[in-house]
């Protein structure tokens, strides 16, 4: 096999043959399509697929960082295995002579700023993320106005599933951001909000509450005059007392999120428009949005959630005024394959009087399954 | 390039070189995800796109039912360009050595049985079914239990923008099928429908109503006792006076229609829950089961869309008891290229009585803008 290799995978370090020896009990993904076998999973988390290309010279499973070469057999069906895998949701692609593809036997996810293939490894706690006979609250797709892009915005907006029946009952939302090259998409496709949120109200352990997700890739959000940020006529020199590396000014998400995405919501759903009805998180970069952004407007959101997302400082805290006075509960969490501080970092915000919650997803690492486990964890202590 | 055609490309008819003398006027398809250049559509409808893939020995540009095969330059990246395209939306996909791919430059759309890539080729009357700033609806996502599968199945419902603000007022009910090989996404996603219904409701050309799109492919809906059609202990004989050809029963999706999504709708919306605020409408395959369900359940909906989903006889209706005297409106509609019957269909319905209306879509095929052209004229005779 080494010998098809193709130039564009023998620049990568990371190929390896097809796994030999997996235990035989293979079953199809749980996001595969309707009907099809392929891909598989086995107990050991073993990622085994199938492509028919009898003309290709190399075909390869990318998955987890590793490329696996696949094998051609005698009617052209190339068949490669992978090692185990972590538990929870992983993107994957194969690549057919160096073009990176989706496996056509999965249904699509966004992430890595593409539509491609996702594959679930089963957990042992997969359980709250299932689609149960409870209660169904509802996911909305909603367009917007928005006036910091003069455009029309997308969010995706999951009421619980009493909200349609107690019109006059009025609800706190949780904005809910997701990760670089993801979009307003994932967090209720592959990170499953709707039954997480489901199926805690079910059971008691989490009060109705609204979820906005929108998309926060600031680097495509085109702001307009005046709410772009201004462009200075000539270079500008710091001035005393002002830090030199002072950015031009929030990032767009920032700015849409002010100006259109929470008005928007605070208008037209049935929301406590207030700092204590009222949560921002994200994972990975929209851990870090929800940092900046609650930071730089302390007494917004009494509730603060950064899912791999980095940790706030003592710090951070003490030099952002009223922040401390507005907030009940600041959770910070990771992966324990991340190498993550926010077991530390909470418990140094403990000491200043700050309800910090740290959270270690066990066995998972920079993906999905921690930011699932992240969001059940959180869900629980909100608006409480 | 010919003799790079690879042994599946030379299998099919349909393989030409990549169209030269174009107009150059070529702008990012609207259908592109955020940022991407390629696919380009010119002011022809041709399409033109691009590939990296310095190992491949073949790459075509598959669309329209040719396959155009693209050229390498110097650097590995493949361009082709197709012949001019019908107005509205297409599937379509590359082939790689053999292999077919989506390409990456597109957002991703579920069709021909897989997620894949589509094209929207502009057309003059396009702005019917743009995202605009009028009062916003919004689509659902909406999970309920099935008794007739014993499974929690997925549907999608548009909810008109007055609906969130009218807690006491009920509303008619369309029930919306895609085609075959297509799911609950298609209506409204490439279909468009909330944006379709938005603008019209808007405009006063529509009354408000909510639509329910379900998924209806039978063969992968597995029915469960009593609910699945009984299998006879040993082989039956038409008894006199039976028709031989009798089906084992109506379709799966028949079953589940009936059985859990209108009484499901019923219960969790506010709606008029009799016939006469009743809709079925369908295209293609749905338009088939549209026929079908309708002439089996002839005073169950007061209105009846076939698009692109073949003809009702005046036989038809005079065999189904009771349809007359119940319906409204039977639409019957067809793309300009297909092989339509539906306007003389429509004037033999009409010489019975039936208030029956043929619809032609100009230019276009057995394709998603002759079904989002027929929902905007059913729509607007729709509960009158």
């Amino acid at each position: 096999m080494l010998a098809a290799l193709s130039a564009g995978a023998q620049q990568r370090n990371n190929v390896v043959p097809s796994v030999t020896g997996a235990v035989e009990d293979f079953k199809p993904g749980i996001t595969n399509q309707p009907g099809r076998q392929y891909p598989m999973v086995n107990s050991q988390g073993a990622v085994r697929t199938q492509l028919r290309a009898p003309q290709a010279s190399s075909v390869q499973l990318d998955i987890g960082g590793v490329r696996y070469e696949m094998v051609k057999d005698e009617n052209g069906v190339w068949t490669g295995t992978s090692r185990p895998q972590d538990v929870g949701f992983h993107y994957y692609q194969l690549n057919v002579d160096g073009v990176s593809l989706p496996d056509p036997g999965t249904i699509s996810f966004f992430g890595a700023g593409r539509w491609g293939s996702g594959i679930e490894i089963p957990s042992a706690d997969m359980d709250f993320w299932q689609v149960k006979n409870v209660p169904q609250g509802a996911v909305e797709e909603k367009y917007y106005w928005s006036k910091a892009t003069e455009s029309m915005r997308r969010c995706y907006v999951y009421l619980p599933a009493e909200y349609q029946n107690n019109p006059g009952k009025r609800y706190p939302v949780l904005y809910l951001q997701h990760g670089n090259a993801e979009n307003e998409v994932g967090w209720s496709s592959q990170g499953h909000t709707a039954q997480i949120l489901d199926n805690l109200i079910a059971e008691g352990k989490a009060v109705p509450f609204i979820v906005v997700m929108d998309y926060g890739q600031s680097q495509n959000i085109h702001l307009v005059p005046p709410y772009a940020p201004q462009q200075p006529a000539q270079p500008q020199q710091p001035r005393q007392g002002q830090p030199g590396a002072r950015a031009a000014g929030p990032d767009a998400f920032q700015v849409v999120l002010l100006t259109d995405i929470i008005p928007m919501v605070e208008r037209e759903y049935r929301v406590v428009a207030d700092a204590q009805h009222r949560a921002l998180a994200g994972l990975s970069m929209g851990g870090g949005q929800t940092r900046r952004i609650t930071l730089a407007n302390p007494t917004k959101f009494a509730y603060v959630g950064m899912f791999s997302g980095g940790v706030m400082s003592v710090e951070d805290i003490q030099a952002a005024a009223g922040f401390q006075q507005t907030n009940k509960v600041v959770f910070m969490s990771s992966g324990s394959k991340e190498n993550p501080r926010v077991m530390e970092a909470a418990e140094s915000l403990r000491k200043i009087g700050v309800n910090a919650v740290g959270y270690i997803s066990e066995g998972t690492a920079h993906e999905w399954h921690t930011w699932r486990r992240s969001l059940f964890e959180f869900a629980q202590i909100l608006f409480r």
